[in-house]
């Protein structure tokens, strides 16, 4: 049996024998070899070749990937009795670590500390002796209350190092429910959450029922000082809406990572847009730990039990990728 | 008994009442009005009046200075048998917070994005599918070697945020010993410790004895891709020496707060140092907790017990305030 594994990044192929499998690197940009159209298992990551291998590889039962979100391994047109699985927590850590360095660098003002620094001035009104939390401000995350919405696997990674600063955490997510100690309410609760959210945490996935989430009515319920960070989904977040707020100054900040067109159009309102952080959809794309997946997922294969984080097994993507079912599988 | 508070900044003095204590605001950059030169306890922050009230206030018994190192009240002038307390502990979480801020900006090099932007730029090779912590590169705390080098109140405020990221740290102080279950070694350490740091970060008080701690010939033990913060005292670091470094290509980068003259000189070569972030003396300035310190040595005071952080008590600054003695206090 044969396993195909990218050669997009860097994987400790050796930590992955022992199975009984023969391990074979692959180009994820060029056409599957002839010699291994054969295989019966394929790992991906970041591929440009998936439509041709749905095509000639006509052996192939399972398919691994490194994205939380496989939707492009769904869409190739791989037939239905290819098994999906997602690359889900291996995205945990880095996104948690880039949005924790966003929302942190927006309560300190790092940003605003670099555009004095390039201009050659210092920002003396960013330093000294300076009230502590002053009324209706975010400058620290000690007693900040914080609203991840999206509270998926990312978030949960996220919440203990926010929690840890001192901040307050309310969760918006499917469910009313307690995760890890955190109240998470549904998308209701926004009208009473807003009001009394200091920093808004969009870990969203991509789809039509989280499209334009953030409209301008939701920011209009936000604090003036309060900052909208975005590590999820670009689409989830009306660009317009968002440019005008803060021109306007309806929050304080927003630092997004992720835009509905990147790289972001030079058109865009949100290039001239104040107290807006922009990051080139950075927080992720380097997976962790791959190889216990994959090791995981190989073992369990190889005896016949079902697959971990299976996106072709019914429920999250039955019906369609793009649905809002896919909030937990994508985060 | 009469207790002068400071209107530099906010106190809940009513968790102050009940000790018998008449409770009584001062201006710190005016004098000491008649009327309150007879008090005995005088609280202090950020004050300019120090030499003239160490003449008059002839009752004067103790001054609790908000600051982790008073050196201005001990150098003020004031008899031998007014005790001097510390405002230590007030600062560590603000300045662990501006730490872990600029430590993130560092690895996620949100200062380059931030110089993108401003050209109106995409950061491109910044974000997409990047491979996880290459050899030799800062890019995640995730598995980081980070060297706390003053391992005072403030890093043992810092070192859990750090540790909940991935990072292995190791501390160097004054004594060899574990903190919190970090390893701590003295400065001789350094030349072996040194070249196995990812990001070094000092908080380090300012005295003889540290001064120029940073020089050339320790930068040139970095790696080159190493960091360096500091949230300690800019007469710690030698700027030339550190300017040079970041010029060639010596180490990875730094991330400063403190400078020897602040704010710092138009003439500073610093100014123009690459992979350099200027942070305004941000990182405390802002006393948490203040009321608690003040009310517990009050309570003290009147029980006629030892006050917490005498540093007139002999030991710390016994000799002269600007020994290497002064560690802990100031920190």
């Amino acid at each position: 049996m044969k396993l195909l594994y990218p050669t997009s990044l860097k994987l400790d192929v050796a930590s992955l024998e022992g199975f009984g499998v023969t391990l074979h690197p692959y180009d994820v940009h060029k056409l599957i070899p002839e010699e291994l159209v054969d295989a019966e298992i394929l790992v991906t990551w970041a591929n440009t070749n998936l439509r041709d291998a749905a095509k000639r590889m006509s052996k192939l039962r399972w398919i691994q990937s490194l994205f939380a979100g496989p939707n492009d391994e769904l869409a190739a047109g791989f037939p239905s009795n290819v098994i999906i699985t997602a690359g889900t927590n291996l995205h945990n850590e880095t996104v948690a670590e880039h949005a924790l360095a966003l929302v942190l660098s927006a309560a300190r003002r790092l940003y605003e500390m670099r555009d004095f620094q390039n201009q050659g001035k210092w920002p003396g009104h960013l330093g000294g002796f300076l009230p502590d939390r002053p009324q209706g401000s975010f400058t620290s995350l000690k007693g900040a209350n914080i609203t991840i919405w999206g509270m998926g696997n990312i978030g949960r990674t996220l919440a203990p190092h926010l929690t840890a600063l001192g901040a307050n955490i309310r969760g918006v997510g499917l469910y009313e429910e307690i995760i890890d100690g955190i109240q998470v309410q549904t998308n209701a609760a926004l009208p009473s959450l807003l009001p009394q959210t200091d920093c808004l945490i969009m870990i969203l996935p991509g789809s039509r029922a989280t499209w334009h989430s953030l409209s301008a009515e939701r920011l209009a319920k936000l604090p003036q000082h309060a900052w909208v960070i975005n590590v999820g989904r670009g689409v989830c977040v009306d660009e317009d809406a968002l440019a005008h707020a803060l021109k306007k100054g309806i929050i304080g900040g927003a630092a997004l990572d992720v835009f509905h067109k990147e790289p972001l159009p030079e058109s865009s309102p949100l290039w001239k847009a104040p107290n807006l952080i922009i990051s080139p959809h950075a927080a992720g794309g380097r997976p962790r730990y791959s190889e216990l997946l994959i090791a995981e997922n190989l073992r369990r294969f190889l005896a016949g039990q079902p697959l971990k984080h299976d996106v072709t097994a019914g429920g999250m993507y039955s019906t369609s990728p793009k649905n809002s079912s896919t909030l937990k599988a994508s985060l």
